[in-house]
């Protein structure tokens, strides 16, 4: 490729965005239900969750919307929640990855710097020679979890770098070092398997050869102490990692963001992103006054429903349509600081009779003064197969709504 | 670009399958049918053939499948055989090129070792001055051909390297190479016009300059044989090649495949791309028969009916329909071992007002138990327009069926 002078050049989404980003006035909403899109359930009249549930307002505001699909990651590939969300706003999963560490340490609610390393944990059980014979520690309960890591938060600092300590559920609990020179590039020390000795935490590069020590040091001090505690008597570490270094919201899109999200995972997300986390109430009321509260401070609101997800996990396809009317029936309380932009979409699928997230692509609406409208007459996955924005990636979302919210000049003479 | 520890990295579709795939006991059939897209014939009542013909089976496959249009290689491009088969096998065809003298070979039938250098050969007409009068030596028949390729292969071996010759149509053949440190890297000896004479084979880098040698020394000897010859005086050569070093379906998506197909041209890509080739009669219920009786023995069939394609580029738009309505017909076959996931498409288009391949979109259903449906009552184009796949690159497809085996992990927590 080369440039008007004829020298090589190259641009992509992110230097093409930058040079035509502008600022405005406007509001931009998008309301995320967790793995909305779905598939057909016999048992249900052959519908999908959204197309059995009774929304008269998201479907009126269909009518006057423009509707599509967005693929996650590429056709095929099932997406975890980091890659869904960044997907949606405007990061591109094959680039940037928040480690596991991150994304756990994130998903309890623990604030991250940017100098932290975080590392997903593990209780795990060993034999007299230390070889592993249970990697999940019989599957502790999260009460005796809650215990252990109080013993394990005896260990405050090591040579400098504090360490901080919180449980998750069950046998799983997050690591965080904090302090100068830490560098993420260590291997796991879970094998993923039994019957072998947790590994040495063992730098990729020099510059993590002290991180790794850190860690060798803390995993000898906690067997020590967890010495007498079988079946909880050893610990694996994964996914050890720092933020990721990504521009945020502001600096990317010049847009100051604010997340109504209740659930720790999706505010961390939220937070790695550089958008300011509200106060919000469990209910999806609540979100959307949260919204109203708050509409004059921010241009750019994340909204997050995550009761959709759960339903279809759990394969409970008339609560995930529960869950929907509720979104629906709450749908004016947004209408009353009507956005400029208002995007209705999810992360990814999670269809009620997979119980897990899919690949299938998610239907999205964009409603603005602009956006136009399309021969879709109700807010479902098949009324957006022939919506007016097709089928796209994800990661192009953003750019539809700065479009539509006029904060994008054109592109070349 | 950066991975999870905040280091850059980069990833493609090849390295994200590769860490997702996972074995299981499905089964997968890729039914195409060759150029099976068309557009619609005014004198047809303004049909497609897929419109026009009368097809209950796959009908009723549509109404429970997942349905969307896939594009070869880019919009507007109209792919040959070789890019429209590497697409749908997830091969991306501006990456992997098959040459002209390796698909000139597998189409007629002769099994390439990895190690063997084929061309694509014309006998042609020369002067007395070895100036090219005709580059197809006034199109000789097919007979003559044979006779004349049964006096080069007096050419037998020259300096330790094998001499393959086999006859094509017309004044077309192929040679094939085979021996030690061959190398494609060769031009062609065609200079694509007349008025000049034949080029010498040059060696595009020093390691193929042994194989230049061969193939001119071979062109010397043959050039003496074919002196009385005239009009069938001279050869001329293109596309010198060697197989395409790819990762076959085992290495690239752990699945044992095997091709029930009955032409040589697409028995031969299949094998380039390791699928097992059984062995079929030349009739649709042959071919479905083929796969009811293997069912046990692989995770992957491709079955390939090629009657579609011929139609298509001869123009006979009734004689299609009768393709299409004979496999419409034989489809219960495949039903008898119904495979957990079946695919039916082309590998492009060939319209019958065209008499030729061509760019537009080819239809494709998937059906699967978790795949979804969507609205289209029909297996047509245009149903397939408003379909839940979408619009898609065909190199995408092998994803999809994947993710329908649930032979794909989820991608990032």
């Amino acid at each position: 490729m080369q440039n008007a002078i004829g020298e090589e050049c190259s641009m992509d989404a992110d230097s093409i965005l930058e040079g035509l980003l502008k600022e405005n006035n406007s509001k931009i909403v998008m309301l995320v239900m967790d793995g909305l899109g779905d598939i057909r359930s016999p048992e249900f009249g052959n519908k999908t969750p959204l197309e059995y549930a009774e929304t008269p307002n998201l479907d009126a505001l269909a009518r006057e919307s423009v509707c599509g699909r967005h693929i996650p990651v590429m056709p095929g590939i099932t997406p975890g929640s980091g890659p869904g969300h960044l997907g949606i706003f405007g990061y591109d999963p094959l680039e940037v990855v928040i480690g596991r560490g991150v994304l756990e340490a994130v998903g309890l609610g623990l604030e991250l710097k940017h100098s932290d390393v975080a590392a997903r944990a593990n209780f795990a059980t060993l034999d007299g020679d230390r070889r592993i014979t249970d990697r999940r520690a019989g599957r502790i309960s999260t009460e005796k979890n809650i215990q252990l890591c109080n013993i394990l938060k005896q260990i405050r600092e090591i040579d400098g770098v504090e360490i901080i300590i919180e449980p998750g559920r069950g046998h799983r609990f997050v690591i965080i070092l904090r302090g100068d020179n830490l560098n993420p590039a260590v291997d796991d020390t879970d094998p993923q398997h039994e019957g072998t000795t947790p590994l040495e935490a063992k730098a990729q590069k020099e510059e993590a050869a002290f991180t790794a020590d850190i860690i060798n040091k803390f995993l000898e001090r906690a067997g020590a102490l967890l010495k007498d505690q079988h079946p909880a008597n050893g610990i694996l570490l994964r996914g050890i990692s720092a933020r990721p270094k990504v521009p945020g919201f502001k600096e990317k899109y010049r847009l100051e963001a604010a997340a109504a999200a209740s659930y720790p995972m999706y505010r961390g997300i939220a937070d790695l992103l550089g958008m300011t986390l509200l106060p919000v109430p469990d209910t999806i009321e609540g979100l959307f006054r949260t919204y109203t509260e708050f509409h004059n401070k921010y241009d750019f609101f994340f909204i997050h429903v995550k009761g959709t997800d759960q339903a279809g996990e759990d394969g409970e396809f008339l609560t995930k349509v529960g869950v929907i009317e509720k979104v629906d029936s709450a749908l004016p309380i947004l209408f009353e600081k009507r956005p400029n932009v208002l995007a209705v979409t999810g992360d990814h699928s999670s269809p009620c009779p997979m119980r897990s997230h899919s690949w299938h692509p998610v239907p999205v609406l964009v409603n603005s003064q602009f956006g136009g409208s399309d021969d879709a007459v109700r807010f479902t996955e098949n009324q957006c197969n022939i919506g007016g924005l097709g089928f796209f990636e994800s990661k192009h979302l953003m750019s539809i709504l700065l479009a539509n919210a006029l904060r994008l000049d054109k592109f070349g003479a």
